[in-house]
C-alpha cells in the first residue's frame, strides 16, 4: 500500500513543512502545502495551495492532490481537519491533535499515564485564579490552554499583585495555572511511530530557551537510564493516542527525575540537528512513519549542537569557516521573534562541540527586534 | 562577496542537478536549471528554464536568472558555455571542461602532470588505426574522443577481425586507441576546489561497472598511502586547470599503483554515498566551492556503499526495511538504461556493510531491458 502514496499534503508552509518537502523528494514523496501566506517559506521548495486553513475549497483541493495529510504546526483548527479527514487519511489522527492543543488535556493524559508533570489547575475566572494560587502557591505561571507556542499566551506570577495583571493580560479564554518547578535543564526526546505500530526514539536533547523560544539544542545528552524512561513515557503517550508520525515531548531535568512539561503533534526545533547528526533526520521519519513506510535508524552519529537564528541570519561566511558546521537558510524576510534558520554543529567529541560553541554561539546576533 | 550570491543555474535537468538544487536549499541557493526535457527531473524540485543547449534566448534567460552557473554533464555545447560565459560566471571553467570533454586531451594533460594512464595513440583513420593496434596491442579499446558516457561510443578489440567492426561502427569522428590495463579494482576520487583555492578531497571509493554502467560504489576503501597518491594526482589536476568545483578522476588500481582512465568536471556517480555516508555532500561542497563559501568536511561517517538503479527500481520498502539504508528516487519514467535511483547503505563496520549488501545486491533488479 505504502508503495502507492507519492504525494503528502501539509497544512502549513512554514520551515517544518520546507524541511518536510525536502526530505521527501529523495523518498520518492512529493509534498504540496497549504498556507495563506504569499511568501510561505516552503511554497519556495513545493507546489502551494494558497488559503486560509478554514477556507473549505483550498482544504477540498490539498485533499485533491494528497494520498495522505499531515501538518507543521499544532495550532490547525479541528475543523480544517475534520474536513480532511472525511476525504484523506490525516496523520497524526485529529485525536491526538485536539490533545496536544489543549494544556489541560494533555497534562491530565500525562498523569493518567502516570507520567509527572507540575501541579496544576485549570482557571476559567478571576476567583478561580485565586483558588488555584492559593493551592498551588507562588511562583507559578498562567497560560492559555490552547494557542501558546514559543512562550506567547503566558504571564509569571511572582507575588499577589500579578494576578490582576496577568488575568487582565489573559483573561476570558480558558487558562491553566501552573506551579514551578525547580529543574536543572530542560529535555526532549523526539517519538517516532508509524502506521505499522513500528517505534523509535531519537537521543534526548537538551535545550536551552530564552524570552520563551529555544536557542541551542545538544546531543545526545542523557545517561541509558534518563533515556530509557523518557522512553517509556513517549512510548506510553504514543501508543494511548494510536500516534502516528513523530511527536515531540519536552521534560524538566529535576535531579535525573522527568517532569512533563508539554508535546508538540509534529517535528520539533529540538529535533533539527537530526538532519545532520542522526542517521535518519526527524523529518524523513516522519514521513516514512505517515507513509506507512518501515521507519530509519535515529542513531546519534556523534555530539552535535543546534544555534537557532531568530529575527535575523549570521553572517553565513563565519559559520561555514568551520568545516563541520552546517547551514539552514529557511527562506524568509528578517523579522522580530521569527525563527530564520539554524546551524548545526558536528564534532567528534563532547569537548570539541563545547569549543565550536563557545566561538559561534557569541556570534548569533540579538534578534532583530 | 558570496554573500551576494542566491542563485545558481545548471545547464542540465537530470539528476545530479535535482541533488544540487535540493542540497542549495538549506545554504540560502536557489538553483534554475535548463533543460529541453519536458519532464527534466530537476525540474520537479526546482525552476526549469526550458529549452534546448544551444538555444540563445534561453541560455540567455538562465544567465539573467543566475549568479553564477555551472553544469550537471560534460557534454555541455562548448559555444553554450563560452555565451554564458560572456554574461555570467561560470565554474568548472569552460577550459577545464574543454580538456575533459576530450579523452585526447585529457590523457596528454595527466601525462604532463606525471599521473600515468593506459598508452593511447589516436585514430582519425583505418589506416592510423592499424598502425594504432601494432604499437599498443591487443587487446585494446577504441573509443569516441567526444561524447561518450556510461561504455557509450566505445568498441573493444581483442584479434585483428575486430578492427573492420569496430571502425564501421566508430570511424568518422575523432578517435583514440587505448591498450588495456591490468587491474585489481577500479577506483575514484572527488576533489573539490574553491573559488577562494581551497582544496579538499574524499576518500577513495571502490566501483564495479556492468555494461559500462556504475553498479556499486563503497567508500573509504583504501589506505593512507593510495589515499595520498589519489590526492596528489587530483591536486594536480585541479591547480593545472584553474579548476573550481568538485571534479572526479577514475583510476584502475594496479597493484597498489594508480593509472588514470578518464576524469569528470562535475559531481559524480561514484560520490554519491557522501549524501549520508560523509559530513558534507558532494553536492552541498561543489555550491559550496562556486558560490566562494567555506568547504564543508569530506570526512566519511563510516562505512558506506551505493547501489545505483538502472532502468527501474526495486521495491522501495524492501530497502528501506534496513534502518541504515537510504533511499533516493530521481522522479524519472522508467527505461533501459536510464539511472533512476540508488540506495545508500550505511553500517558500523565493514563486515557488517559485507552483510547489507549481501542481502540487498541481489534484490536490485535487473535492467528493464
Amino acid at each position: 500500500m505504502s508503495e502507492d502514496i507519492s504525494s503528502v499534503g501539509i497544512v502549513g508552509g512554514g520551515q517544518l513543512a520546507r524541511m518536510l518537502a525536502l526530505a521527501g523528494y529523495p523518498l520518492g514523496l512529493r509534498c504540496v502545502v497549504l498556507d495563506p501566506a504569499s511568501d510561505a517559506c516552503a511554497g519556495q521548495v513545493a507546489p502551494q495551495v494558497h488559503g486560509e486553513y478554514d477556507d473549505l475549497e483550498a482544504l477540498d483541493e490539498l485533499a485533491r492532490r494528497s494520498d495522505v495529510v499531515t501538518f507543521d504546526f499544532e495550532n490547525v483548527p479541528a475543523a480544517a481537519l475534520a474536513h480532511l479527514a472525511d476525504e484523506v487519511p490525516v496523520h497524526p489522527c485529529p485525536a491526538a491533535l485536539a490533545c496536544a492543543q489543549d494544556r489541560l488535556a494533555e497534562k491530565t493524559l500525562f498523569n493518567q499515564l502516570g507520567i509527572g508533570t507540575a501541579p496544576y489547575a485549570t482557571v476559567d475566572s478571576r476567583e478561580q485564579l485565586g483558588a488555584a494560587v492559593a493551592t498551588i502557591g507562588l511562583p507559578a505561571v498562567l497560560k492559555t490552554r490552547r494557542l501558546g507556542y514559543d512562550g506567547k499566551g503566558q504571564q509569571v506570577l511572582r507575588s499577589a499583585a500579578d494576578l490582576d495583571t496577568a488575568w487582565d493580560a489573559l483573561g476570558g479564554v480558558p487558562l491553566i495555572l501552573e506551579g514551578f518547578v525547580d529543574f536543572t535543564r530542560e529535555l526532549s526526546i523526539l517519538a517516532v511511530r508509524s502506521l505499522s505500530g513500528e517505534e523509535a526514539f531519537y537521543p534526548l536533547t537538551e535545550n536551552r530557551h530564552a524570552d520563551g523560544i529555544l536557542r541551542l539544542s545538544r546531543a545526545p545528552c542523557a545517561d541509558a537510564a534518563l533515556q530509557a524512561a523518557a522512553q517509556d513515557c513517549a512510548r506510553a503517550v504514543v501508543e494511548r493516542l494510536d500516534y502516528v508520525g513523530v511527536l515531540a515531548i519536552e521534560f524538566f531535568d529535576c535531579g535525573g527525575r522527568l517532569i512533563a512539561n508539554e508535546m508538540a503533534p509534529r517535528v520539533h526545533n529540538s529535533g533539527h540537528w537530526t538532519i545532520e547528526g542522526a542517521r535518519t533526520s526527524q523529518f524523513e521519519n516522519h514521513l516514512r512513519a505517515i507513509c506507512g513506510l518501515p521507519l530509519g535508524s535515529t542513531a546519534a552519529l556523534g555530539p552535535v549542537a543546534m544555534l537557532n537564528f531568530i529575527g535575523r541570519l549570521p553572517p553565513r561566511e563565519a559559520f561555514l569557516a568551520h568545516p563541520d558546521v552546517h547551514w539552514h537558510d529557511y527562506g524568509k524576510v528578517p523579522r522580530h521573534g521569527r525563527k530564520v534558520g539554524h546551524a548545526t554543529l558536528c564534532a567528534d567529541s563532547p569537548a570539541a562541540l563545547d569549543a565550536l560553541l563557545a566561538t559561534l554561539a557569541p556570534q548569533v546576533p540579538a534578534d532583530a527586534g
